[in-house]
C-alpha cells in the first residue's frame, strides 16, 4: 500500500513538473510571437493554453481523489497541498503568456523598437532561467537555491521599471503610437508578474522543507527598493 | 469529535469570508486613492495588504494542520481544498489592489481625465458587487448565482477594452502624458484581472456543489467575444 502510495505521489509530482516545463515553453512561444509579430504562433499559444488549464484541472482532480481515497500521512498531505497551490501559480503564468499572445494578435502596427524588444527578450531568458531553477530547487528540495531564485526576481523588477520608462518616453516623444506603447507596457507587466509567481514557487519549496511560509518577494516587501537599486546602478555607472 | 470538526471547518469558512470582505474593502480604498490622488490612503492600502497576506498564510496553516490531524472525510476535504485554492484568488485580488495603490504613489501628475476616472469608479462598483455576489453564492452554495457572477464579468471585460481605447486615444491626441496613460492602463488592467479572479471564485462554488471543474470565464473561452459585444452595442445604439 505504502509503495503504491509513494508512486501515486510521484505521479502527481511528474504531472506538476510537466506542467512547469510546458509553461516555460508557453512563455518562450508567447514572447517570440510578440517580438516577431507572428500572429499564427500567437494563436497557437492561446489554443495550447486550454491544455495547460486542462492539465491543472486534471492534477487537482487526481490530488483531491487521492487524498479522499488514501488518507495520506501528514508529511505527504503537505506535499500534495503544495502541489495544488503551486499548480495555481503555473496556471497564472500560462494566463500571462496568453495575455502576451493576445497583445500580438491585437497588434495592428508593424513598428518595432528594437531596444525595447531586446529588453523583452532578455527578460524572457531570465524568467525561463528562474522558472527552471525554481522547478529544479523544488525537485531537489533545495532551500538555498529557492531563495536565490527569489533574489533574482529583483533583476526582472528592475528590467520592468526601466522598460516601462523607455516605453512611456518613446510614446511621449512620438517615436511610438500610444496603442503600440500600451501593448509593450502590457507585455512588460506580464513578464514582471510571471516573476512574482516564480517567487511563489520558491516559497512553496521552502514550505515543504521547513513547514514555514515565508515572503521571499523583496520587491513586494519593500516597494521603493527597485527604484533605489536602479538609481544605485546609475550612480555606479557614472562614477 | 464530529461536532468539533464541523466547528473547525466553520472557523475556516469564517476566516475565508472575512478575507473576502477585507479584499473588497482593499479594492474600494485602492481605486478611491487613485481617483482622488490620495497618496496617504494609497500607502495605507499597501501596508494593509501585509495583513491580508498574513490572513492567507494563517488560513493555509490552519487548513494544513487540520487535515493532517483530523483526517477529514472526502466531502469535508473537498471543501477545505477549495478554501485553500479560493484564498489564493483573494490574495491575488489584494495584490492587484496594491498595484493600483502603487500607481497612485508613483503618479507625479495631477492631471485628471474625469471620463476615464468615472469608468474606473464604475468598474470598481461593479467588481465589488460581483465579489460580494461570489462570496454570497459560495456561502449559500448557489450554483445559479455563481454562474451569474461569471456572466457579469463580461461587463468588466467590455469596460476594460473601452477604457483602454479611451486612454490610448487620449495619449495619442496629446490630452494626457504617456506616463499618466500608463498608470491609467495599469489600473484598468488590474480591475479586469480582479474580475477574472472573481470568476474563479464562482467556479470553486460550483465545484463544491457538483464536484465538476468548469471554465466560466466566457472572455477566456472566446477571445474575440468582448470586441464583438462592443461592436454589437455600438450598432444597436446607432439603429
Amino acid at each position: 500500500m505504502r509503495k503504491l502510495f509513494s508512486s501515486e505521489l510521484g505521479k502527481l509530482h511528474e504531472q506538476f513538473l510537466e506542467m512547469g516545463v510546458n509553461t516555460s515553453e508557453q512563455i518562450y512561444q508567447a514572447t517570440k510571437a510578440f517580438t516577431t509579430h507572428d500572429k499564427t504562433l500567437a494563436k497557437e499559444v492561446v489554443e495550447n493554453d486550454q491544455s495547460t488549464n486542462g492539465e491543472e484541472v486534471h492534477l487537482e482532480k487526481e490530488a483531491f481523489d487521492f487524498i479522499a481515497l488514501q488518507q495520506p500521512v501528514a508529511a505527504d498531505l503537505r506535499i500534495i497541498m503544495v502541489i495544488l497551490k503551486a499548480s495555481s501559480d503555473l496556471e497564472r503564468i500560462g494566463d500571462h503568456a496568453v495575455t502576451i499572445a493576445q497583445e500580438t494578435i491585437r497588434g495592428e502596427t508593424d513598428l518595432r523598437l528594437p531596444i525595447i524588444e531586446k529588453n523583452i527578450a532578455d527578460m524572457t531568458v531570465q524568467i525561463r532561467r528562474m522558472l527552471e531553477m525554481a522547478l529544479d530547487s523544488y525537485i531537489r528540495n533545495d532551500e538555498k537555491a529557492a531563495r536565490q531564485v527569489a533574489d533574482e526576481d529583483l533583476i526582472i523588477d528592475k528590467h520592468y521599471v526601466i522598460t516601462r520608462n523607455m516605453i512611456t518616453d518613446s510614446v511621449q516623444n512620438g517615436f511610438m503610437q500610444a496603442n503600440t506603447g500600451s501593448s509593450y507596457l502590457m507585455v512588460d507587466r506580464m513578464l514582471e508578474r510571471i516573476g512574482d509567481h516564480i517567487v511563489n514557487l520558491a516559497e512553496w519549496t521552502i514550505y515543504i522543507g521547513t513547514g514555514e511560509m515565508v515572503e521571499l518577494n523583496r520587491g513586494k516587501r519593500n516597494p521603493g527598493l527597485v527604484e533605489e537599486l536602479i538609481e544605485k546602478d546609475k550612480s555606479e555607472r557614472n562614477t
